[in-house]
């Protein structure tokens, strides 16, 4: 199948656009702002790929281009992005899930914290801003970006996947599944999204606070 | 040091007990509303342990005498029973550190949700209920009771610890990690007891929505 990413140049779409080029067949587009550096991305990451003999097939365009024919669009962009994102491209999204793994955080003097939009989740965030016939899926929010676009690293993670559509669920759990390292879980339905995108901020903090640990990621066991 | 389990005749008491009397050199006196019942169940405690061959010193009392005297105090309590319990043990409370273990949380169709009281989360709502003097630590949150609880399960799990006392902290992670197959984690300030507190009904809700999961704990990594 066909997967944008939106934000694609960012480093959690980089990380994503990698292992999904490696690991599974599913054409890449990566979206961008400006077609041209959604283009530049996708070149580089299609060399990084060539350099480690993955022939992959990356794609870079316009956000609303790469949404446009792609069965799961994630929308890798900053939680204060996702509403713009979502309606820059809501006219081209037909029969599609779309994939929410950002999170609002707020730091202090402590650290990082949880900080959930009104709606009480940004995963529900994006649900209220895509169109009604158009499921959401929350996916990917607990990845530290570093490790993931290291493609050197092992990953050993846990992927929580929260959605109202059992469907749209089951498909992004497939395509979690595909990338190696990655175990995609149920976690419920998007009132669980709260849950799975508080652990984000305490991810960053147990590496910020513990000797040794870097980019976090979870397991459950 | 002496470490005293309130509510102790309890799930995550029962297996804090075993633990600790297992794994450390500490003396764990069972606390309960009951002077009876607390020391019912520390007798049925070292009865488990001397079956394994492991001479443990585990004593029950009446809550309050059971505070008494203790290094570490765990408030193995439901969130429900937590001020009440505090309180019925705050004039015995002296060089003491009390920790929060418990975690509020509501059921809907979805499953389990976090839902912390007024004051930000549980742990927060020990420390108003504690003395001003008297440090409280944010710790075991995490640990499903019945793997705990059952001494032949290796654990593997990480035990993330809040607090905003650093010398209590370090006794707690210290606690903690004598047990085996747990690593303590500092996870910050009391005000980072939501994001770890709010893992708990995502363990439970993982276990609940995924076949040939139980008892989750969570490892980071």
């Amino acid at each position: 199948m066909e997967v944008a990413l939106l934000g694609g140049t960012g480093d959690i779409g980089e990380g994503l656009a990698l292992r999904f080029g490696r690991d599974t067949d599913h054409t890449v587009v990566v979206g961008s702002r400006e077609a041209e550096r959604g283009r530049e991305a996708a070149s580089e990451y299609t060399a990084a790929l060539a350099d480690r003999g993955v022939d992959a097939t990356i794609e870079g365009a316009e956000n609303d281009g790469a949404a446009a024919g792609a069965e799961v669009v994630v929308l890798a962009v900053p939680a204060y992005h996702l509403a713009d994102t979502v309606e820059s491209v809501d006219d081209v999204l037909g029969d599609t899930v779309l994939v929410s793994p950002a999170v609002g955080m707020q730091r202090d003097e402590g650290g990082l914290h949880y900080n959930p939009p009104g709606v009480g989740s940004v995963t529900a965030l994006a649900a209220k801003a895509a169109p009604d016939d158009v499921p959401v899926v929350g996916a990917f929010h607990n990845l530290a970006a570093g490790r993931l676009g290291n493609l050197d690293a092992d990953l050993g993670w846990d992927v929580p996947v929260v959605s109202d559509d059992s469907d749209a669920k089951t498909t992004v759990m497939g395509l979690a599944d595909d990338v190696d390292g990655l175990r995609a879980l149920d976690a419920g339905t998007l009132a669980s999204a709260p849950e799975v995108e508080s652990l984000t901020p305490l991810l960053i903090n147990l590496a910020a606070n513990n000797e040794g640990l870097h980019d976090l990621g979870v397991s459950f066991r």
